[in-house]
């Protein structure tokens, strides 16, 4: 049996299937697809996900979409290094994070960056600075959980650290960004000031084994 | 150990864990909160749930908050009646289809009604009609996915049923309501008409084992 990612770079989504795998130490192959040129929406792709989007997992015969249920079906089929913990109430207190963040989190992100990214600023001014206004407490919200702990669950990487890194990771690129001038990016960054223990957790997170495997690729 | 959940009366997401419970055939001390009384904001709910949300699920000593968490939870702690398969490719799919109701359906109803339900529809008239717009489609999707079977994954109850179903009767009870004579029902209405295979489903759940006991308390 291969395991078959599909891709784009960049995407945080596929990201963090990728750093799953990686962490689970499992072997795959990586198909990156590049929205510009409509590989999302070639017939052959619609096949694996109906809405177009990225990651797809194949395993075998096997099909897969949605990040997170990908993770879910990788941590239940290769139980060796488990992203979901070890017992009902670690897979619960993962998720009601993993949740909380998808509820609060990520919509803050989303509302700040996603005009910026897609050109749409202009027609979503109000929005992204009420959104981007919420930013900093959420972040200190993140940095009350890690705590003293190394990662976000305890001391070892769980399916919150994971799906939480490429989220970051692009928000503090596209601050650094030309147009995220508009943002005043000295309220967040440097993260290493502002948010100490969410920086030092990044940097663990970027020294893990097989980190640059699955970097994006047009970063680099 | 006595599993407690606390609750509100029509909360959907409430209303889910306790379908999960009566499916899976378990004890629970039901504790009603009332929003409009503060329930939810006391020092005491705040340390159980610091969002201010129900459901919260009390197991001994153990708590949790976010519905679908709580059922996970609930389905490795007491594994009879699985809610989310007996295999890795179950699990992944059942999330997979829990992701894409999440992700495109959830918030299509959620924009059609909740500025209705909460007397907001003037300064939101043109987004919510959009997204009503959008609810036929919706729904035609969901008829697809059913198909033949008796519940959305197999033809036994999964998460994905207990999950939808609170979200579909709300819908269903809001556009018979005043409020909502702003919106034409008659294009979703009576889904036994238009969406036949979805309204036996709504009755398969309604048939199920306890179902009186988990019902909102206001509705009766």
């Amino acid at each position: 049996m291969t395991l078959k990612i599909h891709y784009a770079s960049g995407s945080p989504w596929a990201w963090r299937v990728m750093l799953g795998l990686a962490y689970k130490g499992l072997a795959f192959e990586a198909q990156e697809i590049h929205f510009s040129k409509g590989d999302s929406q070639t017939p052959e792709f619609l096949v694996l996900n109906p809405h177009g989007q990225v990651p797809v997992l194949q395993d075998g015969d096997f099909t897969l979409y949605e990040s997170s249920a990908i993770l879910v079906y990788l941590d239940r089929k290769y139980p060796e290094n488990p992203l979901f913990g070890s017992s009902a109430e670690d897979n619960g207190l993962i998720w009601q994070r993993l949740l909380e963040m998808q509820n609060h989190l990520f919509p803050v992100l989303r509302g700040a960056v996603l005009p910026i990214m897609t050109g749409t600023y202009d027609e979503n001014k109000d929005a992204v600075h009420t959104e981007y206004s919420k930013v900093p407490a959420e972040l200190a919200k993140l940095e009350i959980w890690l705590g003293d702990k190394d990662y976000f669950f305890s001391d070892g990487i769980s399916a919150i650290d994971i799906t939480l890194y490429p989220m970051l990771a692009l928000m503090q690129r596209l601050l650094a960004s030309p147009p995220a001038e508009v943002l005043d990016s000295s309220v967040i960054l440097p993260l290493a000031n502002k948010y100490p223990k969410l920086a030092a957790w990044m940097q663990r997170i970027e020294a893990m084994p097989r980190f640059d495997e699955v970097y994006p690729t047009h970063w680099q």
